[in-house]
């Protein structure tokens, strides 16, 4: 019985499911063969998290969502940021669904609380009895209401790293816009390269090298990203970061197949 | 503060909000003009609810989502359901962000389950947070687990009525697609007279006459919504059925103006 399996964890960035330059624009080539991918890889237990990318963010930053409640005015961006994340999220499912796939559409902000950003109330109970019944959750970054600062945004990383340590996940795979973690910058540095493994304490050190000369790329979000990854290895859950918008690369990732990418493991 | 005010509570009818006899559509024209009033009654601490009309029902129905869990081919089914759900909800979401209402959506299925259809698991304080916050929550009959045979309708009226009791609701308004109770089926009797104002007593008695010389029309889904009326009655919550179908109807009733429609009184 699925409920009794460890699950898997897909996080899919926003960069990944959306084209970030344009506003509200989803990369739907992208979801579709995702969804393909997700299908054909026949997974017992599975949930999925999205990133914003162009559809929650434009909103967030223009009324300032991140930053907590400071006038009326921010309200009406706090509706549509999430009007927007649920948008995109329903094309997800949408193409989940078509690949008879029972998706299952789970709203964060309707259980989840805050506290200065940080998820204080969370309750696991209905995401476990939807892998009980085989169905597939799949829930996203939002905007949420937080104890302290009245809003704030709950990243699809720290809902991820969440989920899997709550529900004693097997494995986190984050599918990324890029092959991996890098030594340096890839997009600015040609001879940066690709790092296959690395252990919870050379990540440790790496994270305090910030600024000085470090051993790996933790620019463009990285950083946050590994901050929030952290609590999840500690606890024993195997992370692979993979390039997601390449095709084949989920599905061996998900079938435990050999695939380019960066393994962070705790020992 | 909004939040000191008892909220006032639309429910609004799924034959209100869609085209009844056509899968997934929507009355648009309707829906925007519902917006408006809301918007120009400018009431400081409102939910709203609306049920599935067209949208819900017919997957619903078609996988048997009510009779709860039996097959794994159901799933799919769950899915569909959650998702037209969730469809409708954005239009009238989005109608009331056009408006410059601050109308959240809560997926009811987030953090309500049920126990043979009846909710039995509900934490009201996120809603609390939201109307503190002067947000407009906005909510749905929805398909969600059930302890007992695995998943579940929760119809609108049974969540309007649960939310009414545990936030201490000023009001309810049901917008349906009548002018509010009658003596007999409007529909099929013109000499159906429409009743103006009920007492719970006489209420209960009418309902126990079922099937015998009533004095109330409860044909048409009727009975069911007054069956899930009477705790909200109890607990002294004025209630007012109205047409919402006919302009200024809402409006009216929201401003505590003279309305045609049904008024049903603990005393």
């Amino acid at each position: 019985m699925a409920g009794t399996i460890a699950p898997k964890v897909v996080k899919l960035g926003g960069s990944v499911v959306t084209v970030k330059e344009k506003p509200r624009t989803p990369d739907l080539t992208v979801i579709g063969r995702l969804a393909g991918e997700i299908k054909q890889a026949e997974i017992d237990s599975l949930i999925i998290i999205h990133g914003g990318g162009s559809y929650g963010h434009p909103y967030a930053e223009e009324y300032g969502i991140t930053e907590g409640y400071k006038s009326q005015g921010q309200l009406i961006g706090f509706s549509k940021t999430r009007q927007a994340m649920m948008a995109l999220n329903k094309l997800i499912v949408d193409a989940l669904v078509r690949n008879n796939i029972a998706a299952v559409s789970v709203q964060p902000s309707a259980f989840i609380h805050t506290k200065k950003g940080r998820i204080s109330e969370f309750n696991p109970s209905l995401i476990k009895g939807m892998l009980k019944m085989n169905l597939v959750p799949l829930l996203y970054g939002d905007a949420v209401l937080d104890e302290a600062i009245g809003f704030s945004i709950l990243s699809g990383d720290q809902l991820t790293a969440k989920l899997a340590v709550e529900l004693k996940a097997e494995q986190i795979i984050f599918g990324v816009d890029v092959d991996g973690l890098y030594t340096e910058d890839p997009k600015l540095n040609p001879d940066a390269s690709l790092i296959e493994e690395i252990k919870l304490n050379e990540l440790r050190q790496s994270m305090k090298k910030i600024g000085r000369a470090g051993t790996i790329d933790v620019t463009r979000g990285m950083f946050g990203k590994i901050l929030e990854i952290i609590p999840a290895v500690e606890a024993g859950i195997r992370i692979k970061i993979i390039n997601a918008k390449k095709a084949n690369r989920l599905y061996r990732a998900l079938r435990n197949e050999k695939v380019k990418g960066t393994e962070i493991e705790q020992r």
